[in-house]
């Protein structure tokens, strides 16, 4: 293979020299609207799958559209010299796109890509999927058709995926996986994504926070009663679901569950040194959402609380009359639904088998509980000492000129865990998008600056995993 | 006027004579399916007033059917000799039913009365309105009439009005008072809508529960939020809203809003011995609605629980996301509705203000809380040491051989409170229906016995009432 370090000026340069072109193969992809969760755009989710496709081959991919049950896959294999001795990595991108809607609030049409220059993020390309996924997808490829056209060779063995039903749950995604697994492992996947920490700093994200959920329904009187004929003796379920829904969390914020903390894997000091360096300001964040105080562990910064902290939220409760104007029900029944963030070293099934103890501990023996729907995934956290982390690291410092921050994600990005499960590989979630992309929303954009620098970092990237 | 000592025991001799005509005029008012709440039956209405009016004029009462803007009222007035020096009640009843669904769950023709003879009651008769209330006003009419045929005379003045709203929230009723406020008033409201104690004991209900109520709506953040992106930091407003309430009573069933009992009129020591020694069992009053414990206060029997302690009872919670599966979302809002069952010394006003001081306590500084739909009404608490109801009593411990029980009841009946309010009378509620009547269900009964007695009842009590 080629000497990596003397071959990446030329892929730069090349990169630099022609963003004209990038910037046209962009437009090309955009301009078909491929949104995957409503049928009448099937034909141009099709027409997307086969863009790719043909994109990939351009380059010099060996790649194919593979139908599913939903949206077509896109798949490609570029099988670099050497292969088993360098590494191989599963690149995934997705071709679909949010709906448009609301069209009126869009300053120009969404599917017609337009150039402009916002006041703070300088150049800017405005339409729908230019940040989520076209745009960062394309940086990519691109690095990799630089690296192609300019060494006639790329310098790892890499397999695309671009899927077509990221934006409406990923239906065919894990069959696709199950079916194709032994075609599609590789060495590490590399997924584009997530963001940046801001317009001028990488990021990694190195862990993705889990989720258990259950609904649980409550059970006093047999029968609603007549708060006239019953009201004081009688239990009510509202009053034991919300008694005990009430006592989740301690004034410090803490969730009293039964060993909810236990086997917690905290980040590294280096992690949790490097968020303190960011210099998040509490109160501007909160004021965004007209919040004052934060409602977690109060012992745990902002940026833990939402990454590396599990929570218990209670997403809905009903019970009783919700109807207008007033109804003395004493209610037979009433029902929650929660969820429970987890970090790595918690596991679904303990936490939810902890929350039934804690709703048993507080239950009054002549009511009764049901649980539905319980389940969950775990938390995602990945070696950041690993050598593939520290050479992408690496790469991107180079770069930017400063080392990317090795974030959290509150969230989950199931194609991680799938990837985990389904294939075993761990996954390097590198992604070049803004906060302010506007991603789902009316007038999304990317900033030519991302995605120009973005296409160089994933050159450099390919060139030190290369080496590893 | 006649010597009522003298009188009683002729009249009494008259209804035990007159059962058959007694049960014939009961059976034509019950076959008109006088619903007021259906429009389609308000012709059945209008009909069953002018039965209502007719049969007053031939006791010989000056009677009117009235107009209003619903079912009209029924109005009779008989003055008595020495009007001025005895007594004037005022009689209230209703002549309208519920509605008679789920008809396939009668055994026979809801407004084709029916004679029958059940194992547990004896002679009965069953259909709509038998106790509710048709059932119940005949008796005091049948005391009238057997008075006035015997005697010539009713030894009080006596103003019988009769409603046709009662099963649909008695619309007309209060603009009926205020415009014939001066027509109406009289020295005591004789109320027959309640019941016996059991099918041996007579009761006079002496104590009725007021009703404070209000309704909350909690906001946290300032729109719903995901709880990938925000779990932890975010404060949620169900949290907030569950915290609040489930804290509204301590582990001893006492409410902890502050002045929640302050000023409160305990029943006489007179009658709480009375309701210990009724001896209710509260395993058997629980479990007929599936419950072992009692909910309130600790250390208040059920009768007391029930009748002369407040409440505080959420009766409708809602917040987030409520449909089928799981959704992520930390809510902005969560709202509640609640109701405070109050007794004699509590004021709505203040009970509410004691629940935003309650709520506003436990608020986190940056959430918010909003009321809606406060208001209420004030319990009744009637002096039992009162002449007219000493002599009631006696009056029903002749007839049924036993002194009747003082009962509370932990509902309100709005008439007892607007006879207070609008016409500053206090209301007798005496009535002779039984737990087992069915009332507002398939098959509502009455059992003749309580048909019979209650009408010598009556006769006994006005005698008594003359002699004040």
């Amino acid at each position: 293979m080629t000497d990596n370090k003397q071959a990446i000026p030329g892929v730069l340069k090349a990169l630099d020299e022609n963003t004209e072109a990038a910037l046209a193969r962009l437009v090309e992809i955009l301009k078909i609207p491929s949104i995957s969760t409503d049928p009448a755009h099937n034909d141009d989710c099709a027409r997307a799958a086969d863009w790719c496709a043909a994109t990939l081959a351009d380059i010099g991919f060996e790649a194919s559209v593979r139908s599913t049950n939903g949206q077509p896959m896109v798949v490609g294999h570029y099988r670099a010299e050497g292969e088993g001795v360098i590494p191989h990595v599963l690149f995934y991108g997705h071709y679909d796109v949010q709906p448009a809607d609301p069209l009126e609030e869009w300053d120009s049409p969404p599917f017609e890509p337009r150039m402009a220059d916002d006041g703070t993020n300088g150049k800017i390309i405005v339409g729908r999927g230019t940040s989520d996924d076209k745009g960062q997808f394309m940086t990519f490829l691109e690095a990799c058709q630089a690296w192609k056209s300019v060494h006639g060779a790329l310098p790892v063995s890499v397999t695309v995926l671009l899927e077509g039903e990221e934006e409406s749950g990923s239906p065919s995604l894990g069959p696709f996986l199950d079916a194709n697994a032994e075609e599609l492992k590789a060495d590490l996947a590399l997924v584009c994504d997530t963001g940046q920490w801001d317009a001028a700093s990488p990021a990694i994200t190195t862990m993705l926070r889990g989720l258990a959920h259950a609904e649980i329904i409550i059970t006093g009187p047999s029968r609603d009663l007549h708060s006239g004929m019953y009201g004081g003796p009688a239990q009510n379920a509202i009053r034991v679901l919300t008694s005990i829904l009430g006592d989740l969390q301690d004034a410090e914020g803490r969730v009293k569950i039964p060993g909810f903390y236990d086997g917690i894997i905290a980040p590294t000091p280096e992690q949790l040194a490097q968020w303190v360096a960011l210099g998040v300001d509490d109160k501007t964040y909160l004021a965004a959402i007209g919040l004052e105080r934060m409602a977690g562990e109060q012992d745990h910064s902002l940026l833990e609380q939402l990454w590396s902290r599990p929570t218990a939220e209670i997403n809905g409760i009903i019970g009783g009359y919700t109807g207008p104007g007033s109804k003395t029900v004493i209610p037979s029944k009433a029902s929650s639904k929660l969820t429970f963030r987890l970090v790595p070293g918690q596991e679904p099934d303990k936490i939810i088998n902890g929350f039934k103890k804690f709703v048993s501990d507080r239950l009054p023996a002549d009511c009764s509980v049901e649980y539905l729907e319980s389940g969950g995934s775990l938390a995602v956290g990945f070696d950041v000492t690993a050598p593939a982390f520290r050479c992408t690291a690496e790469a991107l410092e180079e770069e930017w000129g400063k080392a990317p921050v090795l974030m959290g994600c509150g969230g989950s990005i199931p194609i991680v865990e799938s990837f985990q499960t389904k294939l075993g590989m761990d996954s390097l979630l590198v992604g070049f998008a803004l906060d302010d992309d506007r991603i789902h929303a009316p007038n999304e954009k990317y900033n030519l600056i991302s995605f120009h620098k973005g296409a160089r970092s994933w050159a450099r990237i390919l060139e030190k995993l290369a080496s590893l």
